[in-house]
């Protein structure tokens, strides 16, 4: 027996990537495709990668057309996720691959966004300590932004195990342009990002700091403090977060590399590199892997870790589908064999 | 029961590719993974995309280690394929991502290639017609050339039912410089490709050109000349072939039209878009699909087929996995299952 | 003494080119810098590259701020710039960006523009036969399209010595995606053109078809048609043009090259490059130099000139400040002694 | 009178970019143009953009072919430079864009080059206090590393004024492939590159470290500490430097904006841009110019300034010429009155 799925913003890059996984994942049926102004099109129009599902006809995103799915995938943007959510049974499995439910703080959640706050759902990143026992059998899931996915990854295993100071951490991550959105903006055309990066959002104004916040903290058990930057890149896909903390005294490179090693082990989706060599985000194109490099700057008494994703898949639907998976009970790795796609 | 295969060549473009595609294939088992100066080396290293076969260590590319496979791919310079071709057992599928078996003309293979002709294969692109039936089973294959693919499945419908005049194809394409090879040279590095295009082999020097004369050719039954200029784009991936030819009088641009349509209604991989949208090498990457659009110039009288491929996969390894599953009697699909990765 | 030049459309790539030039250019004062939506806006806030204008403010597009200059450079839409112009006094050197004055066939115009014609100026394009002659005073300037620019360069000379056949050109063009302008447009956006090429208005449904018909029928005394097939490249600039016609029986390679060295030997801005060497876009970034190869392929009897530019610079800015220093009798090179910027 | 030059390496990116300014400078005559084992070859074969210098002949990188010119740029690999400079005249003006004389300390030269100090020559950053007046009459002059210009100019005015802690300094650069200089490698060819970010030299290891820690540290009047990260973006030139460093308590917003906006606002190539305006390495390409923009972080207690410069000509040759007129008593911006190239 299949499971059901629907999948709501299927013209933008985040559902579309969710129907690009879908579309291979062995287990599942894809019911309902939605979008908003774009209901009536043929997905072929839209999303012309998607060639097994071409013909299909894009839904208008309403609560009777997502509801009656074993999983609603909701790829809309903030506020309006909320919106739909509230209304779809409680035994359908929601998950939100916006920002809605994934600030704990409701203050943090006005602050950052400016309306009120949702409520709080399970975190879709199974990976940190305990968060894939709180994703078994979940029917409500918060995808993770893009930016804190890489950067939880990045720094979790140092705060997990005690070995870094909570109040100097920096984070500075270069995105692929599809971090933007699908949105027909003159600072996002080709002919502006080609050949050029450029930083935004400087001096702790991007949504994802608190967030990413939120999760080293909780690793921690204290109150971290972070600086994030973002900055765009020249390319469709992809983040590189250069993520760096001061580490406690005494502590050595050889714990350091232990902790990450410890912590990844086991995961299919985390790989800590071998010594020496460095991440490319080309590594992880199109797949749900994340790989990164840890060093130890005994000069500057710091940590760097480099933790390459995709932002798309990893850093959105390759989440998405992997919490699915741990909530309805199915191989955590199912439809997400995928290598990544180089050169 | 799954297929022992080997993959020769691992630490190249097409070997990777390969190996992409078949770690997820649901019918083999990889076996034997081999190159040549690389051998000994962790995949993990030269390939750090494949993830799930990053700890396989290369082995020489011997005769020895890749025999007692089911299949044997071959990913070498053109030359080394044939050598080891010709001591591999009569029973082993050896499928032949180089050029040495495709050319049926020897003077041609020898004007091009200047070594004595190894002989021809049955040749890899089953959407040709009769080519399907005549890979059932077969022992050896000759997977097209990158360019030749895209060309052929641009222009053989209209040549095959007689639509086009034989003596004036015109055919410009434009590859990624994965193309080219993971060769370390001063003008393929990033800082002189990127931002820039080039021609190369302009002035029919390409050794593609009789191939694609002699697909086409057998197309029409008749001589076809072709002026070939192949192009290079600051890309990874991915082939776009506009090729063009005059039609024969009286042709109408619904004749043309329905040809097409009616040549590729049936198949997986290879799609005629509606009217209105064009092709782009984004839509296909990573996946084995082609698609094209067919114009009508009344005013020059030729038909102008825009045509793209990801080179590597249906160009190359997309191509050389649905090979090998005809071969076989496997699902023509299977591995293959992957949409374009877009954005 | 200097010249006072007005720069309308400032805002977009056209116009900004036009100033990035003119900043340099050691014989004007650049006076109006206009723009319409954007008309109060700082020119720093909308082209951050041009440093040493960063302070001036855009005024509006109005024939009040552009008159009282000698010379007004137009970037404006096609139907704008005529309007325009008719009201700017006659003694006021005109040179229009646009397409409004280019074409000579009334019905050609209203056939691809759809609107009336607005009369014919000298056209910009001084390394045509006689047209150098035709610029010298002129006061209204047509500047060419740019990809009739790399078209006419590429194929002029083998028309104007009679070389090849007129019935059976094939004109195959890449170009930046700046030469879509600054619009915001969702399949312009940097996501979906980044590692992508696509085709567009193929079968002879682009603009510049009949321009580029009308000049090389002009060269060759006889009507030329042609098959235009333009593509766009993952690229901000830059044009590759690929350009093929048929040779007249008995002709040779040598009275090919021959042709082409001749028409160009003198010429400050383009180069005929030596055997064996082929042009690159990046190559000419920036400055107003074309540079092509010449190729003939004895086998199909064509011969294949790949020509690159810029197509904000020698394919229209470049050209413009051209004409007008031929206008005005200042040194033809004078502000565009500018190496290409590589890599 | 004119000045005679001397470029050296003029087959790699730096000699190429100092040729591609001198070619537009009205103050000099381009004697020997030199290279080691290209010597012999046609300029126009290795840098196919220098028109106006194509056929010029490559010379031996000698003393002998260098010497007697006015002025001498040394665009060689570290050592080398320091060997031919020691031997050329006292009277001539040598410019080393390598890295040979910029260090002072012996000790960090050896840790990081691993051989004999050479001694250290004024630093060609005009921009740093004091640095112009040290220019002037030079006859030795070291141009700084491409990382530490942008690192530089990003936090000197906040460690010169004390506003700045000098025991936290982060700084992640992404620069543009072509400061990875024009080698044959691998991992730097095109199909690796596009489309793809990855760190390097994480840790502490990169070269530049020491060379940034020795100019903030001399302004600050204090020993700074950094932690320095590159990463490679898919482009062919530019640097974005993300430089963060804790402010003293109670410093304000206002305070660490006006000491930028003080420190530069005579510079001509350097900008402080309007807030709410993120710079872009396209705002600079070809251009001498650097663009910054300062931002305060009050959560975390940092300023992070974001700066872009391209890496070959702010960052090498335009550095390197604008210290040669400054030495020479020219006007500062001759040659450099070049806007950046955009889009």
């Amino acid at each position: 027996m299949t499971i059901s799925v629907a999948v709501s913003g299927a013209s933008g890059y985040a559902g579309g990537e969710v129907l690009r996984l879908l579309a291979g994942h062995p287990g599942v049926t894809i019911g309902a495709i939605t979008a908003h102004s774009n209901a009536g099109s043929r997905l072929g129009e839209l999303q012309p990668h998607l060639h097994g599902l071409a013909d299909r006809i894009l839904e208008d995103t309403t609560v009777a057309n997502l509801a009656g799915h074993d999983v609603v995938f909701l790829a809309l943007p903030h506020g309006a996720s909320a919106e739909i959510a509230a209304q779809l049974p409680e035994g359908t499995v929601v998950i939100d691959a916006g920002a809605d439910h994934r600030l704990e703080d409701p203050a943090a959640w006005e602050k950052f966004y400016g309306s009120p706050h949702a409520g709080t759902w399970p975190y879709g990143l199974p990976e940190l300590p305990g968060q894939r026992e709180a994703l078994k059998g979940a029917k409500r899931i918060a995808v993770p932004g893009c930016y804190p996915t890489s950067a939880l990854l990045a720094l979790t295993p140092g705060f997990a195990d005690h070995l870094l100071e909570p109040d100097d951490v920096v984070i500075v991550s270069a995105s692929g342009t599809s971090g933007a959105g699908k949105a027909a903006k003159v600072n996002l055309i080709g002919s502006e990002v080609m050949g050029s990066m450029s930083p935004y959002g400087v001096g702790g104004g991007h949504r994802h700091t608190p967030e990413i916040e939120q999760g080293l903290s909780k690793a921690a058990g204290e109150k971290v403090t972070v600086s994030f930057t973002p900055t765009l890149a020249p390319m469709s896909r992809g983040i590189l977060s250069t993520a760096t903390a001061k580490v406690k005294p005494g502590t050595t490179a050889a714990q350091l590399r232990l902790a990450w090693i410890e912590a990844y082990e086991d995961e299919p989706f985390v790989h800590v590199l071998p010594e020496g060599q460095w991440p490319t985000t080309k590594s992880v194109l199109g797949s749900n892997h994340a790989a990164m490099q840890v060093a130890f700057d005994p000069h500057a008494g710091r940590v760097v870790v480099t933790c390459v994703i995709d932002n798309l898949t990893k850093g959105t639907a390759g989440g998405a589908v992997q919490s699915m998976n741990i909530a309805l009970g199915l191989p955590e790795t199912a439809g997400l064999n995928l290598q990544g796609v180089a050169p």
